[in-house]
């Protein structure tokens, strides 16, 4: 089977220039097929801060009301989607930027939350499998903005870690899927304030071991359990590392590499 | 030959929601292809108010520099772009939201112009006909941001009307083309004050007439001029009507048809 890598990255990579460029020649040089995912970034927090629309954290999650819903929209599937396109382009890339909605990529259902409304948020029921295959057999590379839709006209704001996921996901009986997320730390750490302490390779034995003794901590815990439920849904391998490190995250020489 | 139908709709309808559903079950209902380009609309104006970012005017037309680039790339792009396929997706159409950027689907300068400096604004020099044709061939109904890209990274504010005339002639051989521009008025008028004086057909010769007795006013040319290019390129029928008349001006029942 073909590979094909899947890669999120974030607010990080997305707001620094310098470091966005670098990421995506490493994209750029990917062998095989390739789908980008990012994340937002704090440009939606100075725009609405510019445009005074005041933002509410619950719980570290913006809540997406009706006016953080068009701010979203606009930067993530507008803003940033179409200047990470331009600028792969320029790199001699074929990709083509969308968001959930356009050829109903993601469809999603507001979320419900008897504790929390989170607002304009959206969980994935149903990837279109069939119009990414459709766009990767034209060698197109994919650039997907975090923002889906419920098929009855509302967009919805949905974490974009959990959009890779399920792209991965549904893609596993197609290609060999490496699903790669870009984040600020160098990987999962055996010692959190020691960088140099990643642990290159982990497996469920290994993750039930660390977890017992502590040693993986309670930040990491959801991110690691959606790379081994990413692996029981055929995804090859999850590899969790520095964004900015893109290039050896690829090759697997950096970050964390998740196997069953 | 398969009908395809280039409609084109403005800041008019785009503004309001009620005109621009109606507008969007018009297109949902057209037999054949069918793509969709659209302006901008208040809303970058406003948007850029709101941010404090000045707006020139230069005859008419907005001067793109790089704050205003940006938001029109937000807006445009993003709000808009997303919005109209949700809301196509509800009404059961498989549209796929574009901008010239993705897939390099228009490739356009930095316009030259040693009068007026406008900009961030792009003079379209090719469009990708194969990708449209891969998406057609889908099924699926493309909607199409003024956004395009220089292949250099650089993105750029571009006219609409341009681009849903480029669309239109790229594709004549592959497709019967009826370019529809939506716009204010209920189409080339021969007394300007008088919106029941539409002038129904009219082919180059009257044309010619229409311009000698100054019948068809300024403003109007072109957009005429336009039109006739258009047909010049193959394109079938170019219908110029009042956008709130979509399904008429598919209809052909609406509006001025200009015809070779």
């Amino acid at each position: 089977m073909e590979s094909l890598y899947v890669i999120k990255i974030g607010g990080n990579i997305v707001d620094n220039p310098i470091l966005l460029t670098a990421c995506l020649q490493s994209f750029a040089k990917v062998k095989g097929q390739a789908i980008l995912v990012h994340g937002g970034g704090k440009l939606a927090t100075s725009m609405a801060d510019s445009m005074g629309v005041q933002q509410t954290m619950v719980e570290g999650r913006r809540i997406t009301d009706e006016a953080t819903l068009k701010i979203v929209t606009m930067v993530y599937a507008g803003y940033i989607n179409k200047n990470i396109v331009a600028q792969l382009q320029a790199e001699g890339v074929n990709a083509i930027g969308l968001s959930g909605v356009d050829g109903n990529l993601i469809l999603a259902h507001k979320r419900v939350n008897a504790a929390i409304d989170f607002g304009m948020v959206g969980d994935i029921d149903a990837v279109n499998t069939k119009l990414l295959n459709q766009m990767l057999l034209n060698n197109s590379r994919l650039v997907i903005a975090p923002i889906t839709h419920d098929g009855k006209g509302q967009l919805l704001n949905t974490n974009a870690d959990t959009i890779a996921q399920s792209i991965a996901t549904s893609l596993a009986t197609t290609y060999q899927v490496h699903l790669i997320y870009g984040f600020e730390k160098e990987g999962v750490l055996k010692d959190v304030n020691d960088s140099s302490s990643v642990i290159t390779k982990l497996d469920k034995l290994l993750y039930k071991k660390f977890k017992e003794e502590q040693i993986v901590t309670e930040g990491m815990i959801p991110k690691i359990d959606n790379a081994f439920s990413a692996l029981e849904h055929g995804v090859q391998s999850v590899i969790i590392g520095k964004a900015e490190r893109m290039d050896e995250l690829i090759k697997g020489t950096a970050g964390t590499t998740i196997t069953n």
